[in-house]
């Protein structure tokens, strides 16, 4: 496995094998990798001639305030766990590497209406706008034919699905599967910032949305229901603050009263330091 | 030379000239060709191996109560002239081919901050955001080692030039330079809207940057005095109503009260039903 640190370089890899006739996988991620981020480089293993997984802290997709300075960071370690998935690429540019110039110097920014302003968009204005652009960027200098996202992030999957799609990106997005601890929490590199006490609650988010499935496998269709029954669940949990409980398509995020269709239920969250997120998606005939 | 309608046939084309070690040239293109447009064309043809012209009135570049139904096409005629030069392929797409879904389905917008909203943006505040999201498109369906625009819309040429830097589309960029009329005024498909009493007034703008240069070769330097000069040609044609007079660097149009580097003189007016662009460029040492 190679880390590659420039742009010029990456896309001459990529190019070269994808003349080669090779089918080239990209995984792009914040680094910090825990076993959702393997469980995609091992489906584009398992998929594609040649992988590469971007790993680089997107500064632009962070607002004043937030977490950009404490977010986890180990590059040693994650180089050792995508070498042993048969990672061939990692990309770990600098910051100065991805924005010459610096932020005055790069001024465009691409911004995917409606679905970025919604559930997570509320309490973070300018989060997808930063990941449109940053995945614009990576997507040209990785021109794979294949990308792997968690579907933990929903609201990113859909933007970045979204972009994709209205810019004519030629670039095939899957969408995998979250991969949950044993007592269901949903793995997140911010998982680390929880407190034993806060980790105990943390599962709270799972249980609400589990709370959800059942009434969905019993037959309920009501919106205004299904989220009184996950509020309920989450007042048994005072160390969680919700932000948000969102039912809504999973293509356009618009609120669904009744469901019917290809169905999201999202919620976010404030643990302790951390801020949580965790969905599951639902197919009603 | 071959029209192709849909995007998937334009991309397959050029993704296997490209593998077969080809230099492919992108002309992007409104149609209703002039000199101008053609000079690009044999400027293309005379790089690369192979040459695609796009055609495509875009209609998110028109605000409404502008002249996207108005704006004269004629695609028989480029289609021969297109021909003439030696051409291999336009790409014409319809809007649904381009936009599916229309309005509501294309939700992405690529923003290039800063340039978009001076000089013409004050009057077209969208304008350049459907400039830089169509171009974003072609260089996706159309992925060209090289691409060619005209120095005759220099905001437009910036604005492209930083958006396809910032989002590091592996595109090299060439702007070629205005060919004009036999009396000096910039080629444009709206010179047709221009009855002939405004025709010949039309002028006044190639005039006024005549003026400027004559100033800028004889050692001026104040943006202030330039511009009093060209305001006083435009006094000597009562049917020229000037939008604007803009003294800028070229790479960001940030106005310049001392003329130095890459220099930017551009002007805006309106003339009859048309309004009109030009602007010269000098290197100041």
């Amino acid at each position: 496995m190679k880390v590659i640190k420039t742009k010029t370089e990456m896309r001459r890899i990529v190019e070269q094998a994808k003349a080669a006739g090779k089918m080239v996988g990209v995984v792009p991620t914040m680094g910090y990798f825990h076993d959702g981020h393997l469980e995609l480089m091992r489906r584009a293993r398992a998929e594609c001639d040649v992988v590469v997984v971007t790993l680089f802290v997107n500064p632009t997709q962070f607002a004043p305030g937030e977490d950009l300075e404490a977010y986890p960071r180990d590059m040693e370690r994650d180089t050792e766990m995508a070498e042993s998935i048969g990672v061939d690429y990692v990309f770990a540019p600098s910051v100065d590497e991805m924005y010459p110039g610096g932020s005055e110097g790069s001024v465009t920014l691409v911004q995917v209406e409606g679905l970025s302003s919604v559930m997570c968009g509320c309490s973070r204005p300018t989060h997808f706008r930063g990941v449109a652009t940053v995945v614009s960027k990576l997507f040209n200098i990785v021109p794979a034919q294949k990308a792997y996202f968690g579907q933990k992030d929903a609201q990113q999957l859909a933007v970045i699905r979204r972009m994709a799609a209205d810019l004519d990106f030629p670039v095939d997005i899957t969408g995998a599967p979250t991969v949950r601890e044993p007592d269901g929490l949903a793995m997140s590199s911010r998982n680390m910032y929880l407190a034993p006490v806060e980790r105990e609650q943390a599962v709270f988010l799972f249980k609400a949305l589990q709370a959800a499935r059942g009434l969905i496998e019993s037959g309920e269709r009501n919106s205004r229901s299904i989220e009184e029954s996950m509020e309920k669940v989450f007042s048994g949990a005072p160390l969680v603050d919700v932000e948000y409980i969102a039912i809504c398509d999973s293509i356009y995020l618009r609120p669904l009263e009744i469901l019917s269709g290809e169905v999201l239920i999202a919620v976010a969250a404030r643990v302790g330091r951390a801020r949580l997120i965790d969905n599951m998606q639902f197919k009603i005939e």
